[in-house]
Protein backbone atom coordinates (compact mmCIF):
# COMPACT_ATOMS: atom_id res chain seq x y z
CA UNK A 1 0.00 0.00 0.00
CA UNK A 2 1.33 3.31 -0.88
CA UNK A 3 1.05 5.99 1.71
CA UNK A 4 -1.60 7.92 1.57
CA UNK A 5 -2.16 10.76 3.96
CA UNK A 6 -6.02 10.32 4.93
CA UNK A 7 -5.07 6.41 5.25
CA UNK A 8 -1.98 7.35 7.37
CA UNK A 9 -4.08 9.69 10.00
CA UNK A 10 -7.41 7.10 10.40
CA UNK A 11 -4.63 4.95 12.06
CA UNK A 12 -2.92 7.56 14.16
CA UNK A 13 -5.63 8.62 15.89
CA UNK A 14 -6.98 5.74 16.83
CA UNK A 15 -3.99 4.42 18.70
CA UNK A 16 -4.46 6.35 22.25
CA UNK A 17 -8.55 4.85 22.26
CA UNK A 18 -7.01 1.34 21.36
CA UNK A 19 -4.10 1.96 23.61
CA UNK A 20 -6.74 3.24 26.25
CA UNK A 21 -8.60 0.13 25.38
CA UNK A 22 -6.25 -2.36 25.65
CA UNK A 23 -4.62 -1.12 29.27
CA UNK A 24 -6.37 1.17 31.42
CA UNK A 25 -7.54 0.25 34.72
CA UNK A 26 -4.98 -3.35 34.12
CA UNK A 27 -3.57 -4.87 37.36
CA UNK A 28 0.35 -3.75 37.13
CA UNK A 29 1.04 -7.45 36.98
CA UNK A 30 0.30 -7.38 33.16
CA UNK A 31 1.01 -3.48 32.27
CA UNK A 32 4.59 -3.79 34.20
CA UNK A 33 5.00 -7.29 32.40
CA UNK A 34 7.95 -7.82 30.16
CA UNK A 35 9.63 -10.48 28.16
CA UNK A 36 12.78 -10.87 29.99
CA UNK A 37 15.56 -8.08 31.83
CA UNK A 38 15.81 -4.90 29.61
CA UNK A 39 12.65 -5.43 27.70
CA UNK A 40 10.30 -2.99 27.09
CA UNK A 41 6.57 -3.37 29.58
CA UNK A 42 3.27 -1.90 28.39
CA UNK A 43 3.87 1.10 30.54
CA UNK A 44 7.28 1.78 29.14
CA UNK A 45 6.11 1.19 25.49
CA UNK A 46 3.57 3.88 26.29
CA UNK A 47 6.16 6.01 27.62
CA UNK A 48 8.15 5.51 24.43
CA UNK A 49 5.53 6.61 22.25
CA UNK A 50 4.69 9.78 24.22
CA UNK A 51 8.29 10.66 23.56
CA UNK A 52 7.77 10.20 19.89
CA UNK A 53 5.25 13.25 20.12
CA UNK A 54 7.10 15.30 21.28
CA UNK A 55 10.58 14.79 20.02
CA UNK A 56 10.49 12.27 16.84
CA UNK A 57 7.55 12.65 14.26
CA UNK A 58 6.52 16.10 14.35
CA UNK A 59 9.73 17.94 15.04
CA UNK A 60 11.32 16.10 12.22
CA UNK A 61 8.36 16.79 9.98
CA UNK A 62 9.32 20.15 10.66
CA UNK A 63 12.92 20.11 9.81
CA UNK A 64 11.74 18.48 6.60
CA UNK A 65 9.28 20.94 6.05
CA UNK A 66 11.74 23.96 6.96
CA UNK A 67 13.98 22.71 4.24
CA UNK A 68 17.40 24.74 6.12
CA UNK A 69 21.09 24.00 5.66
CA UNK A 70 21.05 21.72 8.15
CA UNK A 71 18.31 18.88 7.64
CA UNK A 72 19.84 16.37 9.86
CA UNK A 73 17.62 15.09 12.41
CA UNK A 74 18.46 14.91 16.14
CA UNK A 75 19.05 11.48 16.86
CA UNK A 76 16.05 9.87 18.85
CA UNK A 77 16.78 8.87 22.88
CA UNK A 78 15.08 5.31 23.20
CA UNK A 79 15.34 5.22 26.88
CA UNK A 80 14.15 8.54 27.28
CA UNK A 81 11.03 7.24 29.00
CA UNK A 82 12.75 5.12 31.80
CA UNK A 83 13.29 8.98 32.86
CA UNK A 84 10.31 10.95 31.89
CA UNK A 85 7.86 8.54 33.38
CA UNK A 86 9.05 8.40 36.59
CA UNK A 87 6.49 9.26 39.42
CA UNK A 88 3.47 8.89 36.46
CA UNK A 89 0.50 6.47 36.89
CA UNK A 90 -0.06 4.67 33.36
CA UNK A 91 -3.93 6.69 33.60
CA UNK A 92 -1.77 9.00 33.74
CA UNK A 93 1.03 8.19 30.56
CA UNK A 94 -2.03 7.34 28.56
CA UNK A 95 -3.99 10.97 28.99
CA UNK A 96 -1.03 12.48 28.22
CA UNK A 97 -0.23 10.18 24.97
CA UNK A 98 -3.56 11.11 24.14
CA UNK A 99 -3.51 14.85 24.63
CA UNK A 100 -0.15 14.66 22.91
CA UNK A 101 -1.38 12.89 19.61
CA UNK A 102 -4.44 15.22 19.39
CA UNK A 103 -1.53 18.25 18.99
CA UNK A 104 0.60 16.52 16.46
CA UNK A 105 -2.38 15.40 14.27
CA UNK A 106 -3.64 19.10 14.14
CA UNK A 107 -0.08 20.30 13.33
CA UNK A 108 -0.56 17.77 10.19
CA UNK A 109 -3.60 18.47 9.50
CA UNK A 110 -2.94 22.15 9.73
CA UNK A 111 -0.36 21.78 6.82
CA UNK A 112 -1.90 20.15 4.20
CA UNK A 113 0.69 18.41 2.58
CA UNK A 114 0.83 18.41 -0.89
CA UNK A 115 2.32 15.51 -2.85
CA UNK A 116 5.06 17.61 -3.79
CA UNK A 117 5.75 18.65 -0.06
CA UNK A 118 5.62 15.01 1.07
CA UNK A 119 8.46 14.08 -1.33
CA UNK A 120 10.46 16.26 0.73
CA UNK A 121 13.48 15.20 2.04
CA UNK A 122 15.28 15.24 5.45
CA UNK A 123 18.67 13.87 7.01
CA UNK A 124 18.17 10.61 9.30
CA UNK A 125 21.39 9.99 11.28
CA UNK A 126 21.87 6.82 10.42
CA UNK A 127 19.91 5.99 7.37
CA UNK A 128 20.71 9.03 5.31
CA UNK A 129 18.35 10.58 2.99
CA UNK A 130 14.43 9.63 3.79
CA UNK A 131 11.36 11.35 2.75
CA UNK A 132 8.51 13.12 4.59
CA UNK A 133 6.20 10.62 3.11
CA UNK A 134 8.55 7.53 4.29
CA UNK A 135 8.66 9.25 7.57
CA UNK A 136 4.94 9.85 8.30
CA UNK A 137 4.22 6.12 7.05
CA UNK A 138 6.90 5.04 9.94
CA UNK A 139 4.98 6.99 12.57
CA UNK A 140 1.87 4.66 11.35
CA UNK A 141 4.09 1.21 11.38
CA UNK A 142 5.42 2.29 14.29
CA UNK A 143 2.42 2.64 16.58
CA UNK A 144 1.26 -0.49 14.55
CA UNK A 145 4.34 -2.63 15.90
CA UNK A 146 3.94 -1.19 19.64
CA UNK A 147 0.56 -2.35 19.63
CA UNK A 148 1.68 -5.59 18.58
CA UNK A 149 4.06 -5.77 20.93
CA UNK A 150 2.26 -4.58 24.13
CA UNK A 151 -0.31 -7.87 22.97
CA UNK A 152 2.93 -9.96 22.36
CA UNK A 153 4.42 -9.58 25.61
CA UNK A 154 1.00 -9.66 27.47
CA UNK A 155 0.43 -13.19 26.37
CA UNK A 156 3.82 -14.64 26.82
CA UNK A 157 3.20 -13.81 30.63
CA UNK A 158 1.09 -17.35 30.09
CA UNK A 159 3.53 -19.92 28.17
CA UNK A 160 3.37 -21.80 30.94
CA UNK A 161 -0.30 -21.33 32.11
CA UNK A 162 -1.41 -22.10 28.33
CA UNK A 163 0.33 -25.44 28.94
CA UNK A 164 0.13 -27.98 25.50
CA UNK A 165 -1.73 -25.40 23.97
CA UNK A 166 1.89 -23.59 23.52
CA UNK A 167 2.25 -25.48 20.12
CA UNK A 168 -0.59 -23.79 18.98
CA UNK A 169 0.58 -20.19 20.04
CA UNK A 170 3.95 -19.14 18.04
CA UNK A 171 3.62 -15.82 19.84
CA UNK A 172 4.72 -17.37 23.06
CA UNK A 173 8.22 -18.10 21.26
CA UNK A 174 8.55 -15.12 19.30
CA UNK B 1 2.41 -15.87 35.61
CA UNK B 2 0.11 -18.30 36.81
CA UNK B 3 -3.29 -18.38 35.36
CA UNK B 4 -5.77 -16.62 37.82
CA UNK B 5 -9.59 -16.23 36.96
CA UNK B 6 -9.90 -12.45 37.84
CA UNK B 7 -6.63 -11.51 35.88
CA UNK B 8 -7.54 -13.34 33.08
CA UNK B 9 -11.08 -12.20 32.69
CA UNK B 10 -9.67 -8.94 32.64
CA UNK B 11 -7.84 -9.10 29.23
CA UNK B 12 -11.44 -11.09 28.07
CA UNK B 13 -13.35 -8.17 28.88
CA UNK B 14 -11.34 -5.65 26.92
CA UNK B 15 -10.99 -7.08 23.49
CA UNK B 16 -14.03 -6.64 22.48
CA UNK B 17 -13.38 -2.79 23.11
CA UNK B 18 -9.60 -3.31 21.91
CA UNK B 19 -10.65 -4.23 18.75
CA UNK B 20 -13.50 -1.69 18.29
CA UNK B 21 -10.83 0.97 18.80
CA UNK B 22 -8.44 -0.63 16.58
CA UNK B 23 -10.84 -1.14 13.62
CA UNK B 24 -14.27 0.18 14.17
CA UNK B 25 -14.50 2.91 10.83
CA UNK B 26 -11.49 2.05 9.25
CA UNK B 27 -11.39 1.86 5.20
CA UNK B 28 -11.67 -1.31 3.78
CA UNK B 29 -7.65 -0.54 2.58
CA UNK B 30 -7.18 -1.67 6.16
CA UNK B 31 -9.37 -4.03 7.31
CA UNK B 32 -9.12 -6.51 4.30
CA UNK B 33 -5.60 -6.30 4.15
CA UNK B 34 -3.58 -9.51 4.66
CA UNK B 35 0.00 -10.80 4.67
CA UNK B 36 -0.63 -12.54 1.73
CA UNK B 37 -2.37 -15.42 -0.53
CA UNK B 38 -4.49 -17.82 2.30
CA UNK B 39 -3.24 -15.30 5.00
CA UNK B 40 -6.10 -13.22 6.81
CA UNK B 41 -7.48 -10.26 7.56
CA UNK B 42 -8.11 -8.01 10.27
CA UNK B 43 -11.77 -8.52 9.24
CA UNK B 44 -11.17 -12.04 8.80
CA UNK B 45 -9.58 -12.40 12.03
CA UNK B 46 -12.89 -10.87 13.70
CA UNK B 47 -14.92 -14.14 12.11
CA UNK B 48 -12.76 -16.21 13.52
CA UNK B 49 -13.03 -14.43 17.15
CA UNK B 50 -16.82 -14.56 16.88
CA UNK B 51 -16.64 -18.41 15.84
CA UNK B 52 -14.33 -18.92 19.04
CA UNK B 53 -16.72 -17.61 21.30
CA UNK B 54 -19.84 -19.75 19.82
CA UNK B 55 -18.23 -23.03 19.37
CA UNK B 56 -14.60 -23.47 21.56
CA UNK B 57 -13.66 -21.96 24.54
CA UNK B 58 -17.44 -22.04 26.86
CA UNK B 59 -18.70 -24.73 24.65
CA UNK B 60 -14.94 -26.47 25.87
CA UNK B 61 -15.39 -25.48 29.37
CA UNK B 62 -18.51 -26.71 29.54
CA UNK B 63 -17.64 -30.18 28.53
CA UNK B 64 -14.74 -30.35 31.27
CA UNK B 65 -17.47 -29.36 33.61
CA UNK B 66 -19.78 -31.66 32.99
CA UNK B 67 -17.02 -34.23 33.27
CA UNK B 68 -19.32 -36.63 31.23
CA UNK B 69 -17.93 -40.35 29.89
CA UNK B 70 -16.95 -39.00 26.96
CA UNK B 71 -14.96 -35.42 27.84
CA UNK B 72 -13.75 -35.53 23.67
CA UNK B 73 -14.06 -31.94 22.26
CA UNK B 74 -15.01 -30.82 18.92
CA UNK B 75 -12.53 -29.78 16.58
CA UNK B 76 -12.51 -26.36 16.47
CA UNK B 77 -13.22 -25.14 13.12
CA UNK B 78 -10.05 -22.84 11.63
CA UNK B 79 -11.97 -21.97 8.66
CA UNK B 80 -15.91 -21.25 9.87
CA UNK B 81 -15.78 -17.74 9.49
CA UNK B 82 -15.28 -17.91 6.24
CA UNK B 83 -19.09 -18.96 5.82
CA UNK B 84 -20.24 -17.69 8.42
CA UNK B 85 -18.85 -13.48 8.22
CA UNK B 86 -20.43 -13.78 4.46
CA UNK B 87 -22.36 -10.88 3.70
CA UNK B 88 -21.64 -8.82 6.96
CA UNK B 89 -20.19 -5.66 7.87
CA UNK B 90 -17.08 -5.04 9.76
CA UNK B 91 -19.17 -2.74 11.83
CA UNK B 92 -21.72 -6.00 12.43
CA UNK B 93 -18.86 -8.67 13.12
CA UNK B 94 -17.62 -5.94 16.40
CA UNK B 95 -20.78 -6.10 17.51
CA UNK B 96 -21.50 -9.75 17.44
CA UNK B 97 -17.84 -10.58 19.02
CA UNK B 98 -19.11 -7.89 21.77
CA UNK B 99 -22.78 -9.30 22.53
CA UNK B 100 -20.94 -12.97 22.64
CA UNK B 101 -17.99 -11.60 24.67
CA UNK B 102 -20.42 -10.85 27.15
CA UNK B 103 -22.07 -14.03 27.87
CA UNK B 104 -19.07 -15.96 27.61
CA UNK B 105 -17.90 -13.67 30.65
CA UNK B 106 -21.69 -13.44 32.27
CA UNK B 107 -21.52 -17.77 32.14
CA UNK B 108 -17.89 -18.04 33.21
CA UNK B 109 -18.64 -15.12 35.91
CA UNK B 110 -21.34 -17.16 37.12
CA UNK B 111 -19.76 -20.39 37.69
CA UNK B 112 -17.51 -19.41 40.46
CA UNK B 113 -14.92 -21.94 39.56
CA UNK B 114 -12.61 -22.71 42.43
CA UNK B 115 -9.56 -24.02 42.11
CA UNK B 116 -10.39 -27.73 42.27
CA UNK B 117 -12.87 -27.40 39.30
CA UNK B 118 -10.32 -24.90 37.31
CA UNK B 119 -7.86 -28.57 37.53
CA UNK B 120 -10.68 -30.80 36.01
CA UNK B 121 -10.07 -31.96 32.69
CA UNK B 122 -11.14 -32.37 28.86
CA UNK B 123 -9.73 -34.22 26.25
CA UNK B 124 -8.21 -32.20 23.41
CA UNK B 125 -8.58 -33.84 20.29
CA UNK B 126 -5.00 -33.38 19.21
CA UNK B 127 -2.86 -31.87 22.48
CA UNK B 128 -4.45 -35.18 24.96
CA UNK B 129 -5.27 -34.12 28.64
CA UNK B 130 -5.74 -30.24 29.25
CA UNK B 131 -7.38 -29.41 32.45
CA UNK B 132 -10.13 -26.24 32.64
CA UNK B 133 -7.03 -23.81 33.74
CA UNK B 134 -4.99 -24.09 30.62
CA UNK B 135 -8.09 -23.83 28.37
CA UNK B 136 -8.67 -20.40 29.99
CA UNK B 137 -5.48 -19.21 30.41
CA UNK B 138 -5.37 -20.12 26.28
CA UNK B 139 -8.48 -17.99 25.91
CA UNK B 140 -6.86 -15.18 27.11
CA UNK B 141 -3.44 -15.60 25.12
CA UNK B 142 -5.10 -16.21 21.87
CA UNK B 143 -7.02 -12.93 22.43
CA UNK B 144 -3.75 -11.01 22.63
CA UNK B 145 -2.03 -12.82 19.71
CA UNK B 146 -4.85 -12.20 17.39
CA UNK B 147 -4.71 -8.35 18.64
CA UNK B 148 -0.76 -8.39 17.75
CA UNK B 149 -1.53 -10.35 14.16
CA UNK B 150 -4.14 -7.81 13.26
CA UNK B 151 -1.35 -5.03 14.34
CA UNK B 152 1.00 -6.84 12.43
CA UNK B 153 -1.08 -7.33 9.32
CA UNK B 154 -1.59 -3.61 8.96
CA UNK B 155 1.72 -2.54 10.21
CA UNK B 156 2.91 -4.92 6.89
CA UNK B 157 0.87 -2.94 4.38
CA UNK B 158 3.35 -0.57 4.80
CA UNK B 159 6.65 -1.83 4.32
CA UNK B 160 7.35 -0.23 0.85
CA UNK B 161 6.29 2.77 2.27
CA UNK B 162 8.55 3.57 4.94
CA UNK B 163 11.47 3.01 2.62
CA UNK B 164 15.03 2.74 4.78
CA UNK B 165 13.32 2.63 8.46
CA UNK B 166 12.62 -0.51 7.60
CA UNK B 167 15.61 -1.86 8.84
CA UNK B 168 14.61 -0.56 12.36
CA UNK B 169 10.79 -2.53 12.08
CA UNK B 170 11.39 -6.58 12.61
CA UNK B 171 7.58 -6.80 12.39
CA UNK B 172 7.76 -5.88 8.99
CA UNK B 173 9.80 -8.86 7.55
CA UNK B 174 7.89 -11.22 10.78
Amino acid sequence: MDFDLTNGIVVLERTPRTLRAMLAGLPADWFDATEGPGTWSPYVVVGHLIHGERTDWIPRARIILDQGTNRRFTPFDRFAQLRESEGKSLGELLDEFARLREESLATLRGWKLTDARLALEGEHPELGAVSLRQLLATWVAHDLSHIAQMARVMAKQYRDAVGPWRTYLPIMDR
